[in-house]
């Protein structure tokens, strides 16, 4: 990699003896020059300048302030598109006389300019994490700037092909490994945070932890995802007894259960380019082939939008007389929302309203576009897992407490099933949840049972 | 990498027991049968069932003879084309409405199937290697068939993508390297044959020979492309000098000239997916770094379509009275192409028609799309080489003689220039020949001259 | 390594400017030159110049010729032995007073200088391989001089701690390996030649084949010693079944038996420096942890000695009346040595004769030391395995007719017994063999029987 | 490696099954547990009972306390030398009748069984570390008990063959390396205190920082010695510039200088085991080959004893009226020792007298022995450096100006002259100095002028 780096900037220094930027200064505006730059790109022929001309678009790129990044995506929207006048008497004609022939050349015709652009950038030193970069500010300049999505759609595009699990590389990260890699899991863990180096020592030394993480052949020291493992006697019910660096330490051999406890994706600029699926299975697959005794393969995961769906419901509950939910959740708010559960009364009277109404948000709840709400719960759905368990006071930290009161989930991985379960969730979005949530999910609902079924769909 | 294969391995296993291919062998051909899959596999939606209906295509498709596969790529033509009808029904709105929105939807929409089919075949494991023989045998196909470069474009777009540069890793190959990788550089030296392990030997281990070759991280152990540099002392005229196995070993240290004699591309499915100039680019980059004190980077090249576009022009001699080409060739052919070489007078005589003409061939003929007509003479000055020197006899033995009357040449690699060559050549055309060179080329053309200039560049 | 040997050169031409090896070209022969050297490489203090003249000595001994070495071995054994004047005045004193103190001091003097000398000559780049060789001169020249043992005494010392098995490396060796280590294997396989590339894949590259080397980091490329290991069903009974090119390729799952098929040593130098049992045991640990299933490790291994044993019995047969050995001996004799087995009725009969006698030889034989006659047998029942079987014309190659009539024999390793069956061939020389070769050693002994059981002992 | 203690955990595991250590705990001490351990050790003949003894003795001693270690160590100098009876015996014949051949087994008989004892525990897994650490304590106990030397010589001599400079292999370390390792490093660093991941950080990653150091084979993970180098455009002359966090990053290829500012040996059971030198002179080679263009390769390097050895010098001056060096320290006291150089006119006033001392401390003060009091003087003289410059508060740190008054030195390696500088000093003890200093150890030098010059040798 760092010889393909050093030939790819030499080339680049020879290109930009054959290219004058200077002329551009004179331009109105940073992004002005931006843009004039990216037109040269898609019409430069020759290498060594093409590739002087992108080095130079990303390094103006990274100086602009949100507003010029926005701007220049703005241009990128408008000017790098397809030639729209072109392409409609192309279609004009196609309309009358199209075959397969004139098709491809009205889809060549029809790619936009920024898919070009994007590829040439990526040519760069350093091009392909920079346009991961940029993508990342795209997603944010999408939230006030909806039609940016046109933008992204091809960014996506190439991001699935560049990204595509044939070229991921699956490594364990353990104390053997690189600072300059171990540093990046310190700051990228986003499930349960690593406050040291000692605290990172008690999440890969130990002989009864693992962490894998993906990594991507162009972009070497930075992960694209990771995955941290407990080895232990059995599924646990609470992140405490995961996380007790007093916990005694387990022989891997007398391990019965491994559990994925935290998943990370580390690029925001990847979000919606998937390999979580594909990592969890490279993991299942190894810790097999490694400890072949262990037989439960399960997650201890936090719940996300629980405690918003709740409120939600409580809103909707109508009658004074019957809205257990409400009561409940003022409770809460008057014991505090990070101290109620110790308190042994009201922890007990609030487990029976809320243990149900969770398997409910699991098994029965929907979304609009009729997945299920927790976008956690998709992915592992979505990759074949049985949601197993619902376990009550599991992460009383604030944010467990706050996003979902202190709830976590186990989602088993039966390897003999994961195939049909993942098919039976794409084609019609079965939820395949064990007994026990089953039972929980259709016990006692007081508190929703005004809802019309289809509105409880409608709740997120 | 066998990690991943193993794991796609697995998953495929699983995947076929989720699959029914039992029901396809009522269906009338196994091309038949294939096709059905193939529409299958486009509309899958499981992962394992999808790996496993690929690995299936792929192994039935291996087991077709020439005529299945052509009745195959038949059908990837109209079959798997986009869906004209609906395309012109969309582009008859286009044509009122369109936008940049509406041209996202164009775009996608005509996409041929084949692009999805390819890149899910390719998740197989093994699939991009399958992907690439099954290419080499579209373009096989393709001679009968000409309206299957349709299918072909889809193979190039993916391709270039999938092959793009920043994957290639570039290898020093010697005695140190595998037997596994070695027995596949005898089998594809395509320009000076390597006849067993001893010969290959005598081109990877004495210190004045370089191999170096490029891989593809989803293809291990085959080699993409390679290139044989001998150093030297000065550029030779040749190629008994440079492989002759009882020439005095040249330290590395003393050697003032690298020697690119041999290149060779190893894949014919990757036809027109170019990285050779790539390969040429990095290996100079290495051997500066290495022997700082080599001054001259240089080819001796076979020329390619010499003898046979002298043959044409000897044609098209009109006077029977100013013929010397004709009389030249028919004195070849008298004295038997593999001789007359060694009959003293007739070579010397033969030098001086064939050495002109030899230069003009370089330096002026050109294609009816305006390029050199050597491919090989396209290649380096496309990589921003200069034709340095035409010599003659360099290659005696029958395919030299036969290809070329025994004429290789150099091209010359100067750093500081090839960018700036490159660049000239792309846009122009313009042929950078060394002073010699263009003045052989402007020496008397007595046989030639009465052919009108343009007729010449009409000739190939 | 590499960068360590640049480094000694760089440091070895710094010391040759400092030194002056000039001087010694006026001395009457070669071998004195190399012993002034050596004796001031002992009392040479610099750094540079003692690498200097250690990569001078290891010169110029290379090119001795054979009386040379021997010149210059008597030379080592009288002149850099300890000083034996000096240490008999010290023993004197020590006779009288000494203590541990003293007998430190006595220790340090006696040392021969020999040992400091081989110690600063492996100091010199190459300086190990070419004390391997050295040493295997030194053996030769043994055999004519038996008072070199002296010097080789020294050599067995270093040996032995250099050769550490700590040390040692164990590489499998397959169709990855670089060609510069396949080559060595070809050379030094010394039970069942390998004849090219091709027989070389044929043992290394079948899914049913291994290769497993040891290497010494001082000593790159050059394998010590190796093995090769067949995957079978079952314990083979001949050395057919092994090497048949047209066998059915057992996937390795299937396997049910490791066959160590051939053991061989390839540096001569390094004789009776002991690691062959450690490659068994790693060899075994590996095959457990990738192959669990496999439950009989064993070899396939040729019989050394047992045709000249069994001459040197037929000539102690006094009665004619008696002599069953004499007669079959003759008998092969006449049928010719490469033939006779093809001989159905002398087959059977010989049989009958010459394996009760096979099993006698492996069972009760010993030499005067005590010790089994073969020293293959010496070799694996050390190790702690068992002599499981003795197989009728398991080899019938010329080489294997000649050296022991065809027979071959299978030594089984049963993991939890080697130990045991180790320790107490060590402690009292007990032969671990299994019922079957007991009950034929019991066997009808007709043609021994005049011989008292001691004489046999003394029959080696 | 982790193959190689698996195997070795295997092998043992099976041997503990062979093997009683129940009847030890009868026994009245763990010291004389032990003692019978190693003495059954030395006889054992099976290799895995001798491995199991081997790692209960290592186990047993490491949980000794100091003194059990120390009562260890008295049993292992009387008990497991030399049988001196017998080889006083043996010392007689030889005193008449020595030869050789008997010379040699005199030479066997004086081995004490300890370096037998330590060959044996060096096989067990983890032995080669185990056999550091009790080197350590062993030189701790030394201090009170100076007979123990004798012991030490076995360790010694064994270590000097096992750490053979063949062995060990220089890493670079920077951000790129393990944790693992990069811990050790903050660890050991002994002179310029790393105070946590950040620093280390500075040390390491910056690119004008490099660190390298000595690995051993048989103990991964553990650095034995490590040198720190600044890239910087000249020769420092004090630590701030080099440690300065904030200073401008240099290019490496815009330094002229590579300075050695720290080496630490990390092993105090290696102490006296040299390899320090080898060290610097492979770094060297390794800085030369990246960074042709530097051209001093120079220390900033501490000074040892000089505060004590002025005292000493203060002391010994006997008239009041020349006493300038007592007033000098006198001074020192007054102003505190952590403060004293901020006052500029008594730093002024100080650096006059101190300095020529400091020149003459260097070059002309010898020990008993007669070599440079200062160890890391010796250490660099005898690698063949010279001493360049003596730097005046160039160490102002609590450490640096208690040991040396705040200077500190630059020893600079001429890589032409290293080699005739080293043997120099190792011959006749020639201190190699710059004319600079000699002058400044030449100048006026009152306040020791009443001192006989050989008395000041015997200074230290």
């Amino acid at each position: 990699m760092s010889f393909l780096n050093d030939l790819l900037q030499s080339i680049t220094e020879r290109g930009r003896a054959l290219t004058d930027f200077g002329a551009l200064t004179q331009k109105a505006t940073p992004v002005d020059q931006i843009a004039e730059l990216s037109a040269r790109l898609l019409s430069a022929i020759g290498e060594a300048s093409g590739l002087a001309t992108a080095a130079e678009i990303l390094t103006r790129y990274e100086a602009l302030d949100d507003s010029g990044k926005g701007a220049f995506f703005e241009r990128l929207l408008h000017e790098f598109g397809p030639d729209v006048e072109r392409l409609r008497d192309m279609a004009r004609d196609f309309a009358e006389t199209g075959d397969w022939y004139t098709a491809n050349r009205l889809h060549a015709e029809s790619e936009p300019g920024r898919q070009k652009l994007f590829r040439r950038l990526n040519q760069a030193s350093g091009g392909t994490i920079a346009l991961i970069r940029m993508r990342s500010d795209l997603l944010d300049a999408m939230k006030d700037n909806p039609d940016l999505q046109i933008v992204d759609r091809d960014f996506r595009h190439l991001f699935g092909s560049w990204f595509n699990r044939g070229f991921l590389e699956l490594r364990k990260i353990d104390w053997q490994t690189s600072a300059a890699i171990l540093e990046k899991i310190i700051k990228y863990e986003a499930v349960h945070e690593i406050t040291d180096w000692q605290d990172l020592r008690g999440r890969i030394d130990p002989p009864d932890r693992r962490l894998y993480a993906f990594f991507h052949p162009r972009i070497q020291d930075e992960p694209l995802i990771f995955v941290e493992v407990a080895l232990m006697q059995d599924m646990p019910s609470d992140i405490r007894s995961v996380l007790n660096p007093d916990r005694q330490i387990l022989p891997p051999d007398k391990a019965k259960a491994a559990i994925f406890y935290s998943i990370s994706d580390c690029q925001p600029g990847l979000r919606g380019i998937s390999f979580g699926n594909f990592l969890i299975k490279q993991v299942i697959e190894e810790l097999r082939g490694e400890l072949p005794f262990i037989d439960r393969l399960a997650t201890l995961s936090p719940v996300r939008g629980l405690a918003d769906w709740l409120k939600e419901m409580a809103e909707q509950e109508t009658s004074s007389a019957d809205s257990k939910l409400s009561r409940a959740l003022g409770r809460i708010e008057e014991l505090a929302i990070d101290d109620w559960w110790t308190d042994e009364a009201a922890e007990a009277e609030l487990r029976a309203v809320l243990m149900p109404l969770a398997a409910h948000y699991f098994v029965t709840a929907r979304s609009r576009r009729g997945t299920p709400l927790d976008p956690i719960s998709r992915f592992h759905l979505g990759n074949g897992a049985r949601l197993e368990r619902i376990n009550w006071l599991a992460d009383t930290s604030g944010a467990g407490l706050k996003s979902a009161y202190g709830i976590m989930v186990n989602y088993l991985y039966k390897l003999d099933e994961i195939e049909k379960n993942h098919e039976r969730f794409v084609i019609d979005g079965t939820v395949n949840a064990s007994a026990g949530v089953k039972k929980l999910a259709r016990s006692d609902l007081k508190p929703l049972e005004k809802l019309p079924e289809q509105e409880l769909g409608e709740a997120s």
